[in-house]
């Protein structure tokens, strides 16, 4: 059975599989990539035929997947450059249907499942986030402009990209929506002189947030707290939110763009930065949802743009990059295979095996399955912000070239 | 009944009204601008009520509403600004449901339809077009990198914008859809050395493009036919189209964008620059489809880019340019105004005040009314544009600093 479906769905690069009964078949026209798995038992084979978007990551953390020569990132590259191309089977429409049915529920996120959702990831274990991040333990795209930059300076360069965008200006109250350990939030308040309030539904973010906000003596200019976007009152100049949107959920993209608009000053400017698909709506991938992200998905920019519109708000830039996430990602998975023992004693194999997983799956997302990170940029006025985005390149050069602090 | 509909439309501002029978009313809440008008006749006014869209352009026309003082632009923003609020009155929910359903049918724009509706507008005589627009013949949207420049100066910058998002280089094969009179596929070969074709339906507009190119001596490189854009065929290196998506139709969105994605070369890029609307799909005003632009339609972004994630291009980029057509505008009609005897004199007095409504009622639209101009960058591959958007204006700057020709 399964032989029938990659022999179908496998038409570009060799693909080699080695069999539980020892027989080594190979698929594809031959030309291009080259990359493999052994499966070790037949249970994990019928499951790669009956639910392969699940299957695929859980039998690869139990063991009875192994990409040959452990080149894991080839063989998900591989696997998506196939799979990018519909193969015209009905069986794909009806999932399709069916996926469309069930992620309008999956991501409902109230409040309190919202709160779960987010505990669920990132109330891990504070030092898993320290041995893979960069030093400021940025979470999210980082910005290469040469594509040659360490960590450290593509996730600098991307605070830098970003508050360029929102045209900061000393004492400005500025509100971060989903603000992780509060790195963001503190290189606003200390390099651009704005009061910055940081909020998360992660206890664990709030209290590293907190204490680095005591230890850089910014605790007066940068407060954290635990609150969900939706309660939010008070109004300020300027609204920031990375890598939050995703955990939004497309039914609440409308309240999500209202309250930008309701939290806004009339000159206001908003910039949110999220991970969105190039190829129209979709849906999350069944292990994802289940081991790393529950009620997360990535919007194309035609889901998310409606929202926008009937928010009352301009939508005065989108930005699409495209290919910063992977090398975000080839840097993450470097830096966790370097820290690999530690991470093991802080959880066990299979915890490796499945952040291994997801990094590698993300990163040849990146490359072959269509992913983008877009930032959108939104003001209440239609004169908010300058005619044209010239400032954005000046501004960020002018903070490039400044010494930082 | 006219009076009841104003006292409950007009919210701010203060709009005075001199009816037939010579009672003078006001409305509005008398802060901020002030405008008003005559109506002379009964008609007038009772058409104002039941198709309002309409009348009022053609009511102008006739001379059957005046302006207080021959303020036509500050009337259309004073009424564009309360316009822009719904009143909540339940025809208005009626309106946009038949708005919705009738659109569909007016943008077909099958080819020989679309022939037609160009011909309505762009066959009007050329020398009409001389003695409003610059020098170049530019009928879109201009760019203002400070606010300040001459139209001319715009007109150049708008094209070296173009031209930088378009990265190109010598010998490329570059397809111009809704060339105009043949401005930019000359600007184009002329200062980039690359081979342009321009197509256009209007016959008006092919003879003055090849007959320019001609007389610059670029007729070489440059070349133009009377072609719908479904109809070409050949792979390009780059597309550029300016001022033409607006008259593709909702329709034929997916047409559009799969026929770029079939023309373009594997590492092609495509630049279209539209008119759009912020605040989601509309319709186009009644007035405008009669008189001006039959077939017409400025969509919001989220109605454009669906067509692009299907059609398997990569959108690399998305600006959103407030204000630039309302800068435009006000130099068109300053230039038309200036003219007006030599214009009466083409046509006569009921044309020049349908094109005095119709470019007084465009710019109040980009100030009031929601309208932007948009630039879609898109591409077939994932890398065929750089990491960055630095490149350009990095390019921009270069080709203003270069001495063209």
């Amino acid at each position: 059975m399964l032989h029938a479906v990659l022999a179908r769905a496998i038409r570009h690069g060799r693909l080699t599989v080695q069999y539980p009964d020892g027989r080594i078949r190979h698929y594809g026209d031959g030309t291009g990539p080259e990359a493999g798995f052994r499966i070790l038992t037949r249970r994990a084979a019928w499951r790669l035929v009956t639910n392969p978007g699940l299957s695929f990551g859980e039998s690869y953390m139990d063991g009875a997947i192994e990409p040959l020569d452990g080149r894991l990132l080839d063989l998900l590259n591989l696997l998506m450059a196939n799979m990018a191309e519909p193969t015209g089977h009905p069986v794909e429409a009806l999932r399709a249907l069916w996926r469309q049915a069930r992620r309008r529920l999956d991501q409902l996120n109230p409040a309190p499942r919202a709160r779960r959702n987010v505990a669920h990831h990132y109330d891990l274990n504070g030092r898993l986030y320290a041995l893979f991040l960069d030093r400021d333990r940025q979470y999210s795209c980082a910005y290469f402009p040469t594509g040659q930059e360490s960590l450290e300076e593509a996730q600098a360069a991307k605070k830098r990209h970003i508050a360029a965008k929102l045209r900061l200006a000393p004492g400005q109250e500025v509100l971060d929506i989903g603000c992780g350990w509060g790195g963001m939030a503190l290189t606003l308040a200390r390099d651009h002189g704005v009061r910055v309030t940081g909020i998360t539904l992660s206890e664990e973010q709030l209290r590293e947030a907190r204490r680095r906000a005591a230890e850089a003596g910014l605790a007066d200019r940068c407060r954290f707290e635990l609150l969900d976007y939706r309660a939010w009152r008070r109004p300020v100049d300027r609204i920031v939110s990375v890598g939050m949107f995703e955990h939004v959920g497309i039914v609440n993209y409308p309240a999500f763009f209202r309250t930008l608009a309701r939290a806004l000053k009339p000159d206001g400017v908003a910039l949110v930065h999220a991970i969105g698909r190039r190829d129209g709506p979709g849906s999350t991938n069944p292990w994802l949802t289940r081991y790393i992200f529950p009620g997360g998905y990535s919007p194309a920019l035609s889901e998310v743009l409606p929202a926008v519109e009937r928010s009352g708000l301009w939508a005065t830039d989108v930005e699409i990059l495209r290919l910063h996430y992977a090398l975000t990602l080839q840097e993450w998975r470097r830096r966790f295979a370097a820290n690999r023992d530690a991470i093991q004693s802080l959880y066990d194999e299979r915890f490796c095996r499945m952040f291994e997983f997801y990094l590698a799956a993300s990163e040849a997302s990146f490359r072959q399955g269509g992913l983008i990170n877009w930032q959108l940029q939104v003001s209440r006025r239609i004169d908010a912000v300058p005619l044209t985005r010239d400032y954005m390149l000046e501004a960020e050069r002018a903070l490039a070239a400044a010494p930082a602090g």
